[in-house]
């Protein structure tokens, strides 16, 4: 349940308040040249600190495991481990039996039959991202020439992100983003129909990250208000180009050699500051809530890195999977 | 890959001009009341027809091969099986070299080397769905008082449907369309935190749908630009009934009780008879192509059946999957 | 649970008395040269007519039903689909609340409610061996010069299977058998480390063979007895060849080069003319049972094609999930 | 690759010289009583120290990385690392180009273009197996009153094992052994036709264990010599109890109430201080060579806590499993 990908395969583990989180990936071909630093990049990215992020400070160093040897991988699974060292968990404890607003209070105290750990969130928590942009380190290091760039283009609705992100600081209230993201050079004919479609397989990552609340590839959703004759994608040239991009790079669920392209619509953070109203489950009555801890202005700001991290993943995937149709010697044909 | 699903799985073969299209689903309980006639409404409610719909007419009958006895699921898997009866191979001979816009012909050859069957999209087929319409009468029935119903809102950008169609038969183009989907009585605590995310598992199925460009779940894209304090659904109840539905119904990725509801793009058929131009893949030339067979006007009409098999499938998987939880004798407690 | 494999993946379905006995074969590579006369040696292999074998006679002619094009695949998924027609069901009709001693009645009954279909074994028959011996055709052409071959090497306890037949025939009973398997020019390093090793796949798909009661590899059970310096094989070329095969060809999981050889005990089949005691499970009482129908003195006989195809679909997905280390361009190296 | 198990899956990493051993274990219930105390007994149960196995002294202390609270699993995935603390890896620097004859070193090196960590056999150790001990700890507590015990019944071909570890304390070589396991209290059901039978699933994660060579159920390869009247178990109480039980508890691939009962063959561990001779793969010429490092006599001494861990991951996983069978309100019925 936790676990995602056919070939290169990761495992993540770990809570927001637990000793740490972590990550187990499986799959990586040996001899990939691999060490702390070439994770500093990305998870520096991902951390908080700029305006809008939260101020709780992690140093996010990455305990390298296992499955990396004179600084190449090995061919055996990478155990990366994070330590939480910034934690303040005492902010969390009255909401045991007061489900936050938007979070997953309810449905893990529900499922979980109450042995969940509540603290941040447990294992709900944004701070799962980490092991995510952990694997897309070594994701990205088997990728060749296929380039993974993610932006920020909207926040609260304005494509000015820095004065969005100061009205959310003077509101004292949270507000989402548009996230896009573009893979190029990617070559024809990874993915494969249906099931295991590009798409498939990248919208069932993206919904992982947490706060995603919808994805388009190419045209996305404004195609559903085109006529055919505009949407195609003139072929023009042997390579597979196309004179214009409404595919999104993907036709069939198969890559066509274009950029893929994609939108990611995040959700403003259920952290909120403002006083809200929920259902206290000890006494079943209604309660005004004033959540403290220490939270995201805009999430979305922290979402690039993971999103290249997770398109990373898929796509590190897909290449091998698509290895099986390498021709072998056919005697028999 | 043409496999879906951890317990309730399907695995879906055939292609559109050869000997037919079939469907194996496995993990189906034993004792389900399943006979041909259970079939009959959906596949008649996905069949075409209607204006704007193909003029190819298929009977569509399901051959039951097996896991079926008495007319009851025996818990053995069910082989279903419809053969193509209405081909007319002889339209498609000629686009073996010239890969039609938009459509999956270039990366079909591209990726298996030549030897895919070309006529009539062969694998890549809209007609697969036939497959998942069968897979989904088989799920529904597992689902209990859960209900799942889709609808077309808009066609052509327009809600008004029956116009928007008439409009695309007179510019004889195709459109795109836009549908929604409702899933009622799910009870709270179904999927996983991160990748079994019921909202990964209903888009990863959904983007195997052809001509899927979009999903969004409650909010959607809207929530990009929203504030927390507007988004976030008070719970108004113990049963975490919510008092907006800006989550869709889930949160953290698991099923909170309340309607789950997502949104589908559709893009408008590659088919339209109108001219096009692309590249003749022997000559290395331009050329003209317009596309003769017999195709969907609006492919979006044909969608809603399918929609209500793919979220089906995935919610008796779900379902099935959450049965883990269900508390065994434990004397070590 | 009917599935197995992870790129070359089967499917199976069917029962013994049902319509028929089919399977879906995904991951196979384009361009194969493929058709319903490379289907005949092995499933006329497979079929009874020998001394010893039922006198059920099926003409277990393959269906094709996708995947195929102009005689090569196409690398969409291959479903192959044989009708049972020599079907005598009345045979079992008192069965239903007799479980056969050795069989599969009880468990099925309890498993599945009692909604099972109980004709001649049903979804538990040794007829969906058909099953695996067509997807063994399939695997077989992918494997190039790797060669398998499996053959009886003892019946009741001897190395003269003949004169072991016939003793069976005097006695009217069943006997067991032992099965080796060989499997030449297998390139080095094909397996993983521990859950994936090529014992650990072949294993998995031999139990799935009805009446296999153990496996062995290499030395198997005699090495419990041998000490270290015996056991070792000394390696005495550059290829990995070792002096002796000790091994069976598998070091850490993994192929070495050498023979892969295994051998597999058949018990005998439950199904035997004698009288034997069992429980009515209706009335609670212990009652005489004399097995009418028709059956195999020496099931294994024809264990043989059977256990070959297991072996190649092994190493058909072995070979495939290898080629994720192909090495790719790396860049960033 | 290193991942096994359908619902209760056990994700394995680390090396023998490296930081450390771990496992991700996912899809345990939430509420299960866990803490670091409940580990001891097996993981005792699995050191080194007695007569026969290796002077390498490991604590073991399992770090709980997450997963627990308040000394409960919460139903996220529990991850636990076990640090190496007592590695003398000098003594493996020099067999990077000689590969010690029965051990993986040829294999892995070809595998993995030599980028493998060979030191003390790296991710091929049978410290991995401490993984599977921790994962088992955790299965044994999902298991209710199902019982599993294995036991050490033949060491060097004899059933008195002390005598055999000492004799082969004096010859200064290793010695093999058989190791039977036992599983009591079994419900009937578990299992399923085919793929998934208990047979198929034991045997599969049987053969992760370094040093098997061999498995064989109930009666095993005693049943190739067996008649059918024999080896029929007759059924003589309502329960599915049997008068013999030489199918092993297992018909048709599923459990059938009685014991499961299987027999392992563990060949001698290939490190034995005796010279040997090999292939010195830089130099292409054959060499003596003398294993030092410090090793076990009789490594099937340490066997049954591993072989009753992968039973009882196996059985967590199968009983979770068979809740898909768990009837819900089927108002369709």
């Amino acid at each position: 349940m936790n676990s995602f990908g056919r070939i290169f395969r990761i495992n993540i583990f770990g809570e927001s308040h637990g000793p740490g989180v972590g990550v187990v990936i499986d799959g990586c071909q040996a001899g990939i040249p691999l060490s702390v630093s070439d994770f500093e990049k990305d998870l520096s990215r991902r951390k908080s600190g700029a305006k809008g992020t939260t101020p709780r400070k992690e140093e996010d160093l990455p305990n390298l495991l296992s499955g990396i040897y004179n600084n190449h991988s090995t061919g055996a699974p990478i155990g990366v481990f994070f330590e939480n060292k910034n934690t303040r968990s005492s902010d969390y404890s009255k909401l045991k039996d007061i489900p936050r607003p938007g979070h997953a209070d309810f449905v893990a105290s529900q499922k979980f039959g109450g042995f969940q750990d509540y603290r941040g969130g447990g294992h709900f928590s944004g701070r799962l991202t980490l092991a995510l942009v952990a694997a897309g380190v070594v994701a990205k290091k088997m990728l060749g020439n296929v380039e993974i760039n993610a932006q920020l283009i909207e926040a609260g609705g304005s494509s000015d992100i820095e004065k969005a992100v100061e009205k959310a600081l003077e509101m004292d209230d949270s507000i989402g983003g548009l996230v896009e993201c573009c893979i190029r050079n990617v070559p024809v004919g990874l993915g494969e129909p249906f099931f295991d479609s590009v798409e498939s397989a990248l919208s069932h990552i993206v919904f992982a990250i947490p706060a995603t609340k919808g994805i388009e590839f190419g045209s996305g959703f404004s195609a559903a208000a085109m006529r055919g004759s505009e949407h195609n994608d003139n072929i023009i040239r042997e390579s597979g180009k196309t004179e214009t991009n409404y595919a999104g790079g993907i036709n069939g669920g198969i890559s066509n050699g274009n950029e893929i392209i994609f939108r990611v619509a995040i959700k403003p953070a259920s952290s909120t500051s403002r006083s809200q109203t929920t259902m206290n489950m000890k006494s079943g009555k209604m309660e005004d809530l004033v959540i403290e801890g220490r939270h995201d202005k805009c999430i979305a700001l922290r979402v690039p890195p993971v999103l290249e991290a997770a398109a990373a993943i898929v796509m590190a995937d897909l290449l091998l999977l698509e290895q099986k149709n390498v021709k072998v010697n056919h005697p028999g044909r």
